[in-house]
């Protein structure tokens, strides 16, 4: 694009077409913002990016994103070593981590599987799952997948794969989202909010 | 946010949401494409940003953002340099420049009026730009700022400032956008077309 612009800010700009979900228009405004600070502050963002990058390796044991090894959760003794929550990304992670809830363990699969995407269970870190399976410290596996249909379907999986090594496994529940509306539900989500019911 | 990202992790997020428009999941999505890039590539992207900072300065001509002085425009001798077109921001200029219409010179102003947000006349290069009509080689002064309330008010601010000079202004036309339909037309739009219909 826009070879009348100068040299350095073409290059600016098409190295931010390269992010995920920016476009010209966006790349073009980021660009501009790059030009609008300081000079530390672009250094600031620079190194940022370069450290990240440098720094940040999966974790020897769950995958999660980590610039100690093994990671903070891996790594806390206090936490539940019997309990896995497999997910998808380390952002699902965090995002578990968040509630509060889960004081167990995580593994990271990289993905779901999606044989139309070329995913297949050996592009995923199944293998080092079931590793981590096997020394018999676990009792619990949760499954953490997203509730779309390609989570759906490594959660059944991982579920026929794992069910012979006689540990329990949960799913975590789909359902209405709290504060919604049952009226604007789609209706997969509400039958799966009438199959999940429970006694009160 | 997210005390529970490794700690670089942490920072680059909080670098991508300092950035116009993105907010924290973006900022996230952003920090995760980092991740799945190669280090040459986020050594590429982050020296990009660096370097733009570094070189790119305005023309000390026409503002326009350059890494060579004069720039490119201003620079040209092959142009026209008894017009000059008035733009707000150096995005507006290459925007013109990709039309291929324009051979004259720009003056970019650095924003428009808006006494509400605190830009007066001041702040943007109108003295900068009066100093170059005055050395009488300029015959018209095309004012370029976009059709808003603001650039419209910048326009005939600049007019009311420059015509004593005796020098031609023009205004670029308003109206149907190319391709558009009348009927979805706003009906501000669809005035000034009126209003500023030519004879065939």
């Amino acid at each position: 694009m826009a070879r009348e612009y100068a040299k350095s800010l073409d290059r600016l700009i098409n190295e931010f077409q390269k992010m995920p979900g920016i476009g010209p228009k966006s790349a073009q405004r980021l660009a501009f913002y790059i030009m609008s600070i300081t000079l530390p502050e672009a250094a600031e963002l620079s190194d940022a990016i370069k450290e990240a990058r440098e720094k940040l390796k999966p974790c020897s044991v769950c995958f999660n994103i980590t610039d100690i090894d093994p990671c903070f959760v891996c790594g806390d003794k206090m936490r539940d070593q019997s309990v896995i929550c497999v997910v998808s990304e380390p952002k699902d992670m965090i995002a578990i981590e968040k509630t509060r809830e889960f004081k167990g363990l995580y593994h990271v699969l990289g993905g779901v599987l999606s044989p139309l995407n070329g995913v297949g269970p050996e592009t995923l870190r199944i293998k080092e799952l079931l590793n981590r399976l096997r020394d018999g410290q676990i009792k619990e596996l949760i499954i953490g997948t997203n509730p779309t249909t390609e989570g759906e379907a490594t959660a059944m999986y991982l579920t026929k794969l794992i069910k012979p090594l006689g540990i329990k496994i949960t799913r975590i529940a789909s359902g209405l989202p709290i504060g919604s509306d049952m009226d604007y539900a789609d209706e997969m989500t509400l039958a799966r909010a009438f199959e999940g019911r429970r006694e009160l």
